[in-house]
């Protein structure tokens, strides 16, 4: 019988706490020539795990405790970084429902295969209004933050790779964004992980306090459709594997069925010694550039033919804890 | 408070069992004018619902029973249909490894979040292999089949929407492909749901008796590198959200963190009551063009810019029982 365990994928990262990608390379740089002669034109690369090794500490940034939140579920901590340059009206709403602690015994309410989890309050549809959360100081109707003007030249990477739902894409921030540079704006993509406000039919109608993960093949159609605020960095599989909901769209029936949320937290109203310390990769830096292109043209003993093309979604977006 | 169980999405199709689709369409046709001006020249579609219960009966096909395997879980069974022209040595060895019930009591051996749940026998990789299972009569060394030979007039039908990682992608014979119109090939493409043979680093180290389905966005980097056998019709929801194994690349540790499989049968060898009575919407029929474009061009009141392009593994792939 051949060996199956290290069937796939060969080799995690040294510190494989990335599980936003979508796995990791074989550790042994190339050693083989191409078999095909079309792929010869493609440059070799460095393993990912010797890129992240030999990467300046000058390529990383920590979390920044005032964009990061913390879910506490039964099961663990969901590390969440915000993007505040993107919805700043939704940005300033989900902090202040935080930091006045309204998804405190709330639940995930949704579990949508291959869609979204979401949570929020179980009771915001019921008739009887006075069971709903009160949601305090926080706004309740906000205007539509689907796109942002962002510059150009100043917070945004751009991934060279062609997309067919956006006219550029790239990075800013640490984010995986969609860019129009003839209208000048910029927004957060679907990607796996990403973080949005859920809304009803009607523009206008989402304010942060139900928020949805996406957990499955990016719907990027969802693309400036909806307003995007941030991403998962860490315990996206404490979100992703709760067990699907029975109702249509994947929302549960009953309590019982419900994961609920014991707290969230801004990182900065947390003690230091709770914080969880983290820093992920500029994707302004030049080892991000190189991890990039190393996924794109993987040159192994298990790849025999590297893909040549990366799709924005699968770019790997690098998380660490920081050495103390 | 505004309305946040209809957030996101409005109406599930009436018979939604197509959890593989990224989410239905809002069941509403549209109304309103477009807002921007660059839109109005994508065609207005019908709803993706409006469409398919309006479809002939013709542009629909049963699974094969010979085509059709069932994974029977604790939770339920999920069902799996292989295709026989991609991978056929691949294929005949899975149905006598199933014929033999070589699966009856293996497990699921790993769940790595955003990318694969993979099953087979736990002790695979145990340095005393009188504990591995044997393999009975089927093949413990086959030949890679990573590309078949496909004829593309006859069992390809082109998706026009770019894609990075193949000259052409479309389907064929109910299943999403790459193309090389060049080269004179055709492979199953790793989009979610997707089923493969599981490999080591070395080619032609797989043989069926571990498998893996794509649980996440898809790693279309895989394709032309490994055997894909099939995909998951339904039930999906039982493999996507078992828990992911603490282990590097998401195995489990010991027995009591594995999901046992209770069987895995070909539905031709299962009682006629008993099977699974699904069909699953031809690929190659004028409804699914136009499902197909629906989900393209969405126009209804949620979506305010449709995305006027559909990748490849967002095309929904609708599957439904069959009417007594």
């Amino acid at each position: 019988m051949t060996l199956l365990r290290p069937a796939l994928l060969v080799a995690a990262l040294a510190f494989a706490i990335v599980q936003l990608a979508s796995a990791a390379d074989p550790a042994k740089p190339a050693a083989k020539p191409e078999a095909k002669p079309a792929e010869s034109t493609i440059p070799k690369s460095k393993a990912m795990a010797d890129i992240l090794a030999a990467s300046p500490k000058s390529d990383w940034r920590p979390l920044d405790p005032n964009n990061t939140l913390y879910m506490e579920l039964p099961a663990g901590r969901v590390v969440m970084e915000l993007a505040p340059a993107f919805a700043p009206l939704h940005y300033d709403n989900i902090r202040t429902l935080v930091r006045e602690h309204y998804f405190d015994g709330l639940a995930i309410i949704r579990s949508h295969d291959n869609y979204v989890v979401q949570w929020g309050d179980p009771n915001d549809d019921d008739k009887d209004k006075s069971k709903a959360k009160s949601m305090g100081s926080a706004k309740t109707k906000l205007a539509s933050e689907f796109t942002a003007p962002i510059s150009a030249d100043k917070h945004f990477t751009r991934l060279n790779d062609f997309d067919g739902y956006a006219p550029e894409v790239g990075f800013s921030d640490g984010f995986p964004v969609g860019h129009d540079p003839k209208a000048g704006q910029a927004w957060l993509t679907h990607c796996y992980g990403a973080i949005g406000v859920a809304r009803g039919t009607e523009e206008g109608t989402g304010t942060g306090s139900s928020l949805y993960v996406i957990i499955g093949h990016a719907p990027r159609h969802l693309d400036r459709n909806i307003a995007v605020v941030g991403r998962v960095v860490q315990g996206i599989e404490l979100l992703s594997a709760v067990p699907r909901g029975p109702a249509p769209m994947g929302f549960y029936e009953n309590s019982g069925e419900r994961t609920p949320i014991k707290s969230i937290r801004l990182a900065a109203d947390v003690p230091a010694a709770e914080r969880s310390q983290l820093e992920v990769l500029r994707t302004d830096s030049a080892t991000f550039q190189a991890t990039t292109d190393a996924r794109r043209n993987r040159h192994d003993d298990f790849y025999l033919r590297p893909a040549g093309y990366i799709e924005l979604c699968n770019v790997p977006m690098p998380v660490r804890p920081i050495a103390p």
